[in-house]
Order: C-alpha cells, then sequence, then structure tokens
C-alpha cells in the first residue's frame, strides 16, 4: 500500500535525518515529480515545484552525490515544446532522472510446492531469480526460511545491499484477508491455512512486505508485463496443485470485500460430486487442478509429476491426452459460465498447465467458446500466459512498485 | 452517458439560443456548481465560479424567473464557517439550488411479461408510476409501442410537459452491447434478441435514451436507494423469466468489456443436463429461475404463476415447497462459487421470488453460506431486495441521472 511513499522516505530519509525540514520536502517533491515524469530538466523542476533554481540545484546535486539520481543524456525533441525559452540559450542541458539502481524490490511467490524469488530494480529489470520446490507438508515457518534465504541469495548476487531494499512482494497460494492480513485456504490442514505471513516476513526482514494471492499476482504481471497488456478485463487463471483466478476489472486486479476473490478452483462442477477439503461438492479443483490429472494416471505410472504427464501426452499416449483434454473441457465449461458473468476479452490460462499446448489450449478455448452466450464469445480471446512461473513473483515486484506510476507505465505500454 | 450534460444543455439552450456566448457559459458554470454543491449563496457561487456578483446576479435572476433554479431557506450553521464575513452583514442571505421539478426523467424497465413505467423529478422524486403486462411472444416494436404510451401516460399524470424530460432510462431483459447499442439474449427466438432499442425509443421520444440490462440497472437502484445503500461490492440477482445478476465492483455496476455481464442464469449446474435454448447444457436457469418452478408444479394446478406458487407455499402445499426450497439451495450452490470468485459484502435478492419469504430465502442463505469458502461467508449477507418490481425502473431513473453528482449523492448517503 504505502510502498512508493516509503520508496519515497527512504530516499528523503538518507538525507537530513528525521526531522523533516522544508528542505526535506522540497527534496520528497522533486523525487515525486521524476517518479511522475521519468525524465525532467532542472528547469521544469524548479517550474512543476515551485521553488527557485538554486533550492534545486542544490538538491539535485546531493541527489546526485547520493546516486539516486542520475543526467540523462539531452533529448530535444521531447522537450521542444516545454522549454523553447531554453533552448535559445547556450548552455548544455542535461535531463534527470531516479537512477533504477538506487533501490531493489524482492518478489518472493509461494506456491504448495515451491517458492519463486526475484530481485529487481526500480526500473523494473529482474537482476537475480531462482526457485526452490518445497515439501507440500512444510509448515509455513519453515517456507518462510527457505524463502529468506534465497532472497538474500539472490540480493547478494545482484550486488544490490539490504538497505536499497524498498519493500518486498510476497505471493501466496490461498485468498487473502486485507483487513487482517491472515491468509486463508481452502482446507485449515494446509500449512499457509491461518498464517499472517506478510506481517512474519516484515518483522524477519524489517522491510515493508506487501502479501496477495499468486493469481492476483499472476494477473498483475500479466497486465503489467505480459500477454494482457493494455488490456482492462481479463480473467487469469492460475491451474497448480490448487486452482484459482486473479481477475482483472478496469485495469485493476480486484479485491472484493477483503481481498478474497478468486477461489475459482470452488465453483461447483457437480453438486453431487465427490467431497472437496473445502467443504462443499463436486469443486472444479476436483477435476481439472494438477493432482486431479495425476491421480487418474497414477495407476500407469509411478511418481507422475504434471511434467511427466506433458511429456507422455507429446509422445502421444492416448490415456494422457484423455485426462488433459477432459480437463481442460471440464475447465471450459465452468469458464463459459464466468465469461457468461464477468464479460472479460481476455482469459489467460497460467500456472503447470500455461505451457501444455495445443492438446490442452484447444479443447478449453473450443469448449470455452462453444458454451458461453454469443455476445460473450465472440469477443473473446484464450491465450496462454508469457511468464510462467515467474509470473507471481513478478507480479510480486509490480504488487511493489506499482504505485511508482511512471516506472509501470514504461512497461505497460 | 451524457444525461447530466445533456440536462444542463437543456437548460443552457433555454437561454440565448445556439451561439454559446461567455454569458452562456457562465451560467452552465454556475448551473454545474449548484450540482455540485446542492445549495450555495450567490457570493459562494461567485467566488467559486470565479465571476463578479454582478454577473451572478444577473445569470440568477434569469434562472429564478425560468423556473430552473429556486431560493431555498438559509441554512446558518452550514455556511457559518464559509461566510463569516457576510454574515456580520445585515442583509439576508438566500440560498439557492437546482429546482427538482425542472426536469424530469422517465424510467422503463421492460422484462419477458411485464414493463414498468416511472416518472421522477431530478430531485429523485418518484412523480407517477405504473406497470403493464406483456405478452411473452409480444415483438419488439408492439413492446415499445405499449412502453411509449405508458411514458406519455405518466408524464401527463406528473403534470411534466415533454419539454421538461431530460432523458428516459431504459431497462432490457438481455445484455446490452455497449459499443453497439445492440440487445443480446440467450435466444435468437426471444423478441428483444437484436434489437437497438435505445436508438428505436430515442428515434420515436426524440429525447436521450439510457439503456442496460434490467438487472444492472436493478442493482444500481438498490445501491442507490435501496437495500444495499453504501456497500461496495454486491451480487444483485434478479429472479424472474430469466436469470441475471448486477455485479457492484468498487461501488459501480461492473460492465465487463462490453457491458454484457451478469448472465448468471448461463453459469453450469449439471454439464450433462437438458439443453438450454442457449445452446449449453444443464444451465442454472433451467433449474432455478420461475418457468422450471412453474413446470414442476404444472401437472397439480392449470395456468400456473409464480404468485399461485407463493400462495401455494404459504398454505403449506408440500410440493410447492420442495420445488421451492430445492431451487433455492440450487441456486445458493451456484452463488456459493460465485462469491468465492468475487467475494462480495453483500447479495440481494430481487426479481419475483424477493418476496417469497423465508421458505425461500432461508435454504437459500443456509446453503449458500454452508457451501463457499469460511473467508469468504464469514463476512458475507444475504438479503431480499428492497425495491421489488420497480427496482429496474428505478434502477433506469438513476442510470439517466447518476452523473449528475449531488442529485445521487442526495439519496445514496
Amino acid at each position: 500500500m504505502s510502498q512508493a511513499s516509503t520508496m519515497l522516505r527512504t530516499m528523503v530519509d538518507t538525507g537530513n535525518g528525521s526531522l523533516r525540514s522544508l528542505r526535506e520536502s522540497n527534496r520528497e517533491r522533486l523525487l515525486g515529480l521524476l517518479q511522475e515524469n521519468g525524465v525532467l530538466h532542472r528547469a521544469e523542476l524548479a517550474r512543476r515545484a515551485g521553488v527557485s533554481r538554486t533550492t534545486v540545484s542544490t538538491i539535485v546535486a546531493d541527489l546526485l552525490d547520493e546516486g539516486i539520481v542520475v543526467e540523462v543524456g539531452d533529448d530535444t525533441d521531447r522537450y521542444a515544446a516545454v522549454d523553447d525559452v531554453e533552448r535559445k540559450g547556450s548552455r548544455p542541458r542535461t535531463g534527470l532522472s531516479l537512477n533504477p539502481k538506487a533501490g531493489a524490490v524482492i518478489g518472493l511467490d509461494f506456491s504448495a510446492d515451491a517458492v519463486v524469488g526475484v530481485v529487481a530494480d526500480l526500473g523494473h529489470e529482474v537482476l537475480a531469480e531462482e526457485s526452490h520446490d518445497l515439501g507440500a507438508e512444510l509448515p509455513w515457518e519453515n517456507r518462510l526460511d527457505v524463502g529468506v534465504d534465497l532472497a538474500k541469495t539472490l540480493l547478494a548476487r545482484a550486488d544490490m545491499p539490504w538497505s536499497r531494499v524498498v519493500g518486498v512482494g510476497l505471493g501466496v497460494p490461498g485468498p487473502v484477508d486485507q483487513r487482517t492480513g491472515e491468509v486463508g485456504a481452502s482446507s485449515r490442514s494446509l500449512p499457509w491455512a491461518g498464517a499472517h505471513a506478510a506481517s512474519d516476513l516484515s518483522r524477519r526482514l524489517n522491510v515493508p512486505v506487501s502479501m496477495d494471492n499468486t493469481a492476483h499476482l499472476g494477473a498483475l504481471a500479466e497486465i503489467a508485463w505480459g500477454v494482457a497488456q493494455g488490456c482492462r478485463n481479463v480473467i487469469y487463471v492460475k491451474i497448480s496443485s490448487g486452482l484459482s483466478a486473479g481477475l482483472v476489472v478496469d485495469g485493476r486486479v480486484f479485491g472484493g470485500a477483503i481481498g478474497a476473490t478468486g477461489a475459482l478452483g470452488h465453483m461447483p462442477v457437480d453438486l453431487d460430486g465427490p467431497v472437496c477439503p473445502c467443504g462443499s461438492r463436486g469443486c472444479l479443483e476436483l477435476y481439472a487442478a494438477v493432482p486431479a490429472l495425476v491421480a487418474q494416471l497414477q495407476g500407469m505410472s509411478r511418481d507422475l509429476t504434471i511434467g511427466h504427464i506433458l511429456s507422455m501426452v507429446d509422445d502421444g499416449h492416448r490415456a494422457a491426452r484423455r485426462v488433459l483434454a477432459d480437463a481442460a473441457g471440464t475447465l471450459g465449461r465452468v469458464l463459459a459460465g464466468v465469461c457468461n458473468l464477468l464479460n472479460p476479452e481476455l482469459v489467460v490460462i497460467g500456472g503447470d498447465l500455461a505451457a501444455a499446448g495445443e492438446h490442452y489450449l484447444a479443447p478449453l478455448e473450443s469448449t470455452l467458446l462453444d458454451h458461453a452466450l454469443p455476445i460473450v464469445a465472440d469477443q473473446l480471446r484464450v491465450v496462454p500466459g508469457q511468464l510462467g512461473d515467474r509470473a507471481g513473483a513478478l507480479g510480486a515486484v509490480a504488487c511493489v512498485l506499482r504505485e511508482a506510476t511512471p516506472l509501470r507505465s514504461t512497461s505497460t505500454t
């Protein structure tokens, strides 16, 4: 929530200590203008901030010394209209921008069986990334241990000191109650059920932590940097050990009353179906999430993973193809109903089956479009996600940076 | 879309003719300030508009003459802080506000078998209302005839001339493609399928027409004036010959990519169920909309209507109770899934079953809350709508008035 302001505060605090003097407030104002506008000249900064050029020069000199701001080459066309008067003079003009290297953001995305970590700078450049498998039964505290170690490793690899970390974005596999910071789960036996993951992590790392459901973050990443750039109404589906969705509504990830949107896996497929750990019956997850696919083929091969199944499909294994196509069809039927309700322009298939190819995507798309109302289907596209396993961790980075408008806009347009 | 500006334009055009002079623009500005602020004094108008008091006095005199603005009693507390200086003087001060009687809005809400009409003034006061039954097979043109006649009758009854009508709000039973103004339908055989209802009506009446799906309008009315006032995330369910929803997302009715959200009746209940006119199978409408209830009891009584069924339920008719409870349970199961996806704070049950009472609402609510995820169910309420059959028509009025911020806010807060 307050990441952008935190980033600014961090930068401001490297200045004059804790007392907020006029100079600090001017410094913050100039940094804010650079955040909003990308590149500005000293004269523009003075005019827009309503302060003297001398004040701007003094503050900018400090910011340059501290490496928070950098000088960038002049783009005369860009400023032709703005600085006509100045350009008639002979002084060389140099643009100023925030130094993307002045801050780092860590993204950690926990799924049931893995954690993906990313370190990026303020310019959204990924500096280091890595993932670790996690035992499905591993308690939340131990998961956090792995995440913290991973963050430290990646930060060292990126050659970034902890002092430059402006925030951590955290993805969790359950719905998040944004009022309390508690992670929900479809079953109380899941390791993250009831965790206060963001505050736990923030206490350990002593930096602000933003938390959201992994599918919400995947949706955020795909609209910021992936296949859904420029789209306003999107359903991002993450298929893994569970099945969840990030709903993009009018360009923003929609959190609902308390942040707990997106439990697509707990929409009913068969009202009289098998009982679900969530306490309902016949939920979509029981038919279309990865464990359901694995269970159907378990008898045919040992220690199956979704990777094995996709290889079997590629090799022409007819039962594996049937399992994949039926799961796609069931998901397509439910998504047709969801699209009838939400009228999105784009459905993005992410998670473990994003890479499944045409044997999965073709039946999913054809079932969805064939069963949705024509008015809904006619302008709907179904595509695989572009960011793969990294979507959640990249979305966690975007979640921290998203109040930093110009940084986001450089990647969304 | 442009109703508020149309209203202003209408008012402005009663001034100096078509040439937009400075005075016209000042007139428009003062009207806008009164719209935004409700009641203002001449001095405040001058200050906020940045024009002289003389200019304000001249324009206001005209507006008073034309009956567009009225003088209202002074509320000294309210303006104590604003006009301290003036109050020390001895002149009496009189507030000015838009005259609610200066304009009328017509709301016409078409369902499959009826049209409800409402005439309201700009202050949201309902001046006249009436409904007419329509044959389910009646072609769209004939439906419009009935609607136009109804509008004329109501306007005469409200003692409002046509020249004061600032807009018509139109509700239709199908999803609306807001790009093209075409009404969709679950089946091409429905009378409104493919109609361009708003432009047809606008041509006949020569006033601007705003159109939306009837459930969208019902949702709008319930958040503006009904049971959902102050709520930000709401699912309004309209149960009638079909079953559709108005989704309130962050305080606004959500239209999705093209306006065609809310086809709740075409979410799947049984993937192998009976074929639906929409071309899918086992859609919710086939189990929980009014025709499904009637069909199950048809053998027991002739010419059944939902009214008869509700009477039978009240009289202890066990089969009628079973039919009602089962339909409620099925809707509850699907709504549990929808709430898992959308995490609303409130579900409002509108339409023909809003008045069904506990024999319907109790099993619906208990099924919904029992099958939704705890994190979703814990803060969710299920309530009947407050506006009954008028919800759509009142929403049609709200749809025309909603850009008029202060008018809306007087009723939403």
